[in-house]
């Protein structure tokens, strides 16, 4: 028995980084892809990028897709277009992308009604590069990812086995949870670390600024010129110039990794924050402890406790990796 | 006019990540390079690995050196052994590698005496690798990276320049400054990031088991087996374990990267905190305000301001890299 992505065409809606690449998997496999964007430039692209069968702006492009996968933003998602609700075929199973579930399976339950939306499975192919756009979309991005799928009561144990199969076929690892836990679960490892890494960044930036000894004498002499101090006195920010332009010299490839995430698509993190809030603030406060309590630890001079606590965290990471 | 580290033997003491690359590098360049090590075992092995010219257990082995590299851990370089300051040549110039330097400068402008400490460089090779021990040394480690000196007001201007000859001869980029800017500095791009990642590792693990929802039904059917549900319910954690288990398979790359300082060596780390104890605890008074403003953000739903804030991050981070 074929799976239905070989049965029928598969619809995909946007074509961004994960429709795109979605897009090239599918059709290596030899499914008949059909997509629908925005733009007529996407539309182009896409076709000259070989990421589709078929692309249109008009939503009766979708119309014989047995499975539709919507590639969308978590705005577009969370309030799709009414043309694109009707254009979706009657009969066909639909997921998502999107990168929080309980929000998406509550609007489209209620979008598609309590009968269809049992061929509704929200689902997360947990997938990545820092691209976007038409351009964005590459063979094998979701090869050895996972891939999570939050089914409610009623979905339709079918529906959830197509989009299994879909899964499958471009490589991902399959598995399922609750929406709740998988909006907690990825409040906690990736919308908690952009605040996080953010906060270090700005951190840095003001700690530069504010930690400078600017009124004391310099207290050197002799030194061969330096980089740091290259400007000269008196630069352009008043409160400790010197050391402002010192933690930029001075940032390694640890810190470069530390505020990776924390320098990413401001609009993206406060998309994720804006849906995801109560568990993102949930994580907050466990976040929040741990590092009071590790700052207690440095207060206190406690060296043995604070080198178990950092002994704890060496040991925690391979779990997570 | 040749440099004092092609004149002279360069005396290396500890042959770990940096004592070994610059031995690599320096000999690699035609120094005559002469190691003191602790144990028999790391002197054979370094012998091997072609290190060094010379190496002995012995500190007269440092005998005829002009320039002696002390590449020990801080606190052995804050508490060294007596045999070892008697075996300094009088005349050599002497640095150190230390990754926090006003204790540095303090401790050895103390044991060296007013006069002799006109030879002291403290300075800091800002390159490494998560490797240690004698096996981590690797040629071309400083290439490209800072070597930041903070002399004293006394530092003898020649001393300087030999160490800067050093650093330039294995492609650093020199630069000197103040030694309690450079503390400063250090506490929030090196120190800062270790605990802030800690503190994530840490929150991920006990939010996992504190977030979780085991009193209410788990709302699902149908679904297909997936790798979270695997274990079945009852895990081996009462308080959520199904949500401590899903952490663990959805962490993705941005966690890896945001976590990877923070799972690091537990005692290097609690070392950098012991010696750069009052930067760091004012580091970590900059990041608490820079994270309570973003969580204030996100209580408050204030996205425009919010992305703003992620805004100013992401247009941060290109300054420190």
């Amino acid at each position: 028995m074929t799976a239905l992505w070989q049965r029928q065409p598969v619809g995909i809606v946007g074509l961004g980084l994960i429709g795109g690449s979605l897009g090239l998997d599918l059709r290596a496999r030899g499914a008949t892809v059909r997509a629908l964007v925005h733009r007529q430039a996407t539309a182009d692209r896409a076709v000259e990028r070989g990421l589709v069968t078929e692309v249109s702006t008009d939503p009766a492009v979708l119309g014989d897709c047995g499975l539709v996968v919507l590639a969308l933003p978590l705005d577009r998602l969370l309030d799709p277009a009414p043309a694109l609700l009707d254009a979706l075929p009657a009969a066909a199973v639909i997921t998502d992308v999107g990168s929080v579930k309980a929000p998406v399976l509550q609007a489209w339950t209620r979008l598609l009604g309590p009968g269809r939306a049992r061929c509704f499975v929200a689902s997360h192919p947990m997938a990545g590069t820092a691209q976007a756009g038409v351009e964005a979309g590459v063979a094998g991005l979701f090869q050895g990812r996972p891939w999570v799928a939050t089914p409610a009561e009623d979905t339709d144990p079918s529906a959830l086995a197509a989009v299994a199969e879909l899964a499958g076929a471009v490589g991902a690892d399959w598995l399922t949870c609750d929406a709740a836990d998988h909006d907690r679960a990825v409040a906690l490892i990736s919308h908690l670390p952009v605040l996080v890494s953010a906060a270090l960044l700005q951190a840095a930036d003001r700690g530069g600024k504010a930690m400078g000894h600017a009124p004391e004498p310099p207290g050197r002499a002799g030194e061969a010129p330096g980089r740091a101090d290259a400007a000269g006195p008196g630069g352009r920010d008043s409160a400790g110039p010197e050391l402002a332009r010192l933690v930029r010299s001075l940032a390694s490839s640890g810190f470069a990794d530390t505020t990776r995430v924390g320098g990413g698509n401001p609009e993206l993190g406060t998309l994720m924050a804006r849906c995801n809030r109560e568990a993102l603030l949930a994580a907050l406060v466990q976040y929040r402890r741990a590092l009071v309590d590790l700052e207690h630890l440095v207060a206190g001079e406690a060296w043995p406790e604070l080198q178990a606590s950092l002994a704890e965290a060496q040991r925690l990471r391979p779990e997570f990796l």
